[in-house]
């Protein structure tokens, strides 16, 4: 049955721009048909019965959106899905990697504490609007199942380090995983499969090479943490005189399927660089700067036309899996940088939560917009909570009034996988419970989690 | 009716700065009678009985908190309340207070647009879990009223300017409105007047001193806007040599009454100064980064004891009123600024929320802590949401991960004024309707808000 959503106030974020104050979305199946300002509607009506697309008497699901901002699914570009228990520990210490993450893995990661908190985790994305993520993490077979069952469009990347990891040996073992996650994946509507290698010191020349071949050929995205760490620029200007970007155009690993993940510390050579290969950027601006790492320089980025999408980053490392957070903070550190209250206007950043996260994926034409003929990827953002009142402009709505738990309703591919901020597959308290049992018998335990 | 909050973890920020992972917290009418954890609360009921405060077979009101983290009232040091009509209007806008807030505000703010606002917005800082909050804005009557009747702590700051306000003509008569407001209220138990010129520029050295003086009386605080713009930073460098702080100590207005707002561009010459006349400081970190003015030294402040609250500033230009964007924006940019990821632990961000934002504003007694005869003004922030799990350290849980409608139950003076979301006093739907159709009746009705 077609379903239409009317009552709304329409974002597209088509490369028209088109915004209608009053307007509908139709879509059928897993499909948007139609898309446009309500007066036009009854011609559009009479057009699709003219062509057949519409049956004489055919009647359609009218969904109210009361007021709501109808905005494209928003895209996450960055994230650690199987990391929701070590949400919160040692936040605020110096060396919390080497204290608290890698011992924790270590002990207490395996497939099934990896599947349960990627399903909280994407629970808590959808609630949050957000209809698209890029995992990148361990135990991605178990990741892309629950991926699939909940209905989330998604990436499942295997990490791969030449180091043990808690699901692989070495490189080559992360690398076949993600080899056949790929393979098992192909056909699927929603989720594919990744080889995602840790970052730029972490593998081996050769490993980047033979993960960034995998995904070419795959079709899908190469990314890696790239242009972050301290001891990552060190090493490669010690070894190579070169900055991580240009240690990657060195070996061969760019082109428009990748997609660096902080990129943080870029020079205006390796933006250009980034630019001429067709790369992407995800920008991770809460847990960069909470990690007190600086800002990327995303100005300069857009202006050699690079897509820059946004990256929750883990919930070890950003907390909060919440998009809106990563808008405003973009918007406030960005227009800080630059020392300009008129940069970063609210669509550009907008844009980068939608459209350009898609291509920053390689869905670009699957998703981050709402048009025909695309996925019915589909978030109804209230506007009747306190915060969201008045309303002159829904870019600045969205960017400088709006939280996470404004967003009502939520479709991917067509199917309302949140009504009225509810999960409709998923009991949200059941997922939580296991998850915490799971945590109970592990070292986690130890940790004095206190809810 | 004595009441009491069980099931509960209580972040007291007291001195001791004590945390109980299971706590209760007992209050009768607007104080709070005792505190502690729930194992020594049947000795502290025994002890009652014996001093007669508790008599034989007396029964309370429980609260159950199910396990949400209950913390001291937050307090916002800054605002405008009258300006939500001004949300999200030319937010990008380079000129904007030019172009957009001046023109708007000499055609369409009266008396009633003001009450109306006020209203409003008061509503959404008790949804917030803001108990505490000083506005400085215009008909600060209209101000006071509204904050008697829903029952937040306030302070009303009558703005003072040379030229004509919209509601003042001049200086003098903005200031005559001041000290009747402050006479009106001197009684009242939650709410004070106060008589706050609008910056260091736009106010005479007489005139600033005047009102400093009048508050110094009156025994309420001194605040203005300071440090803040270019203009203002030349303008006293030209005619006085000098910095706004440095200005403010020549002419006599630095005092434990005075609180600097905004105080971006501050010297550590400045800091000595406010610290040497125990002067506190507004900190409005969501409003100054989004209009690129910079961050405030706040570590320096701290490093020379001057109690540093946050202010949301006016709608127009933070947007939001919400103090946990507020809380999480400063970890952000101060570690970034700082280079240093373990700098401001969040404990010291919830204190700037709480404590020391009720001394900055001469409340440090009454409220901004959970202790024994200070106020009960209470905030039960839930930890059952998804983005609140697991918490290892609810001070992390509060700045990292909880967003403003994660607070469920608001009490003010012992009084429930928020009840699982909802305020207790009011009808939102008929306060934001109320303001929507005065609206309606001015120039804000060609500005085409859309909700
Ligand atoms: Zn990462
Ligand atoms: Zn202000």
């Amino acid at each position: 049955m077609k379903k239409i959503i009317k009552n709304g106030i329409i974002v597209t974020m088509n490369a028209a721009g088109d915004v209608w104050d009053h307007g509908y979305v139709m879509f059928e199946d897993t499909k948007i048909l139609a898309a446009g300002p309500e007066e036009d509607l009854e011609k559009k009506l009479q057009e699709f019965t003219a062509q057949g697309i519409l049956k004489p008497g055919e009647t359609f699901e009218e969904i109210d959106a009361k007021r709501a901002i109808v905005i494209p699914g928003l895209v996450n570009t960055h994230c650690h899905l199987g990391m929701i228990p070590f949400r919160g520990l040692g936040d605020d210490c110096k060396d919390r990697l080497r204290v608290f993450l890698l011992p924790m893995e270590n002990q207490a990661m395996d497939a099934e504490m990896a599947s349960l908190s990627t399903r909280y985790a994407i629970g808590e994305l959808l609630l949050s609007g957000v209809t698209t993520v890029l995992d990148m993490y361990y135990f991605e077979e178990a990741v892309a199942k629950v991926m699939d069952e909940m209905g989330i469009r998604g990436i499942a990347g295997e990490t791969v380090m030449e180091k043990d990891s808690c699901d692989s040996k070495n490189a080559d073992e992360a690398i076949e995983r993600g080899i056949a996650l790929i393979e098992a994946y192909k056909d699927h509507p929603r989720v594919s499969g990744a080889i995602t290698p840790h970052g730029t010191t972490t593998c081996r020349p050769e490993t980047l090479k033979r993960a960034y071949e995998e995904d070419v050929k795959a079709g899908t995205v190469f990314t890696l943490h790239v242009a972050e760490m301290d001891y990552e620029m060190t090493q490669l200007r010690e070894q190579y005189g070169m900055t991580p970007i240009e240690f990657m155009e060195h070996i061969g690993v760019l082109g428009p399927n990748t997609l660096t993940a902080h990129s943080i510390r870029t020079t205006e050579h390796d933006v250009e660089i980034l630019a001429k290969h067709g790369a992407s950027v995800a920008h991770c601006i809460a847990s960069n700067t909470k990690a007190a790492k600086g800002v990327a320089p995303v100005s300069l980025m857009h202006k050699h036309g690079i897509s820059v999408g946004f990256g929750t980053d883990g919930p070890a490392s950003g907390n909060t899996l919440d998009l809106f957070i990563q808008m405003r903070m973009c918007e406030n550190f960005h227009k800080n940088e630059l020392r300009d209250r008129s940069a970063f206007p609210a669509k550009e950043v907008v844009s980068m939560a939608t459209i350009e996260g898609a291509r920053a994926l390689g869905l670009g034409d699957i998703t981050g917009s709402i048009e025909p003929e695309k996925q019915a990827d589909l978030v109804l953002v209230e506007t009747d909570s306190p915060n969201m009142f008045p309303v002159y402009d829904p870019y600045s709505a969205l960017v400088y009034s709006a939280i996470a738990s404004n967003v009502r309703d939520v479709y991917v591919a067509g199917e309302c996988l949140v009504k009225e901020k509810k999960l409709v597959r998923e009991d949200f308290a059941k997922i939580r419970n296991d998850l915490r049992e799971k945590m109970e018998q592990t070292a986690f335990k130890d940790m004095k989690n206190l809810v």
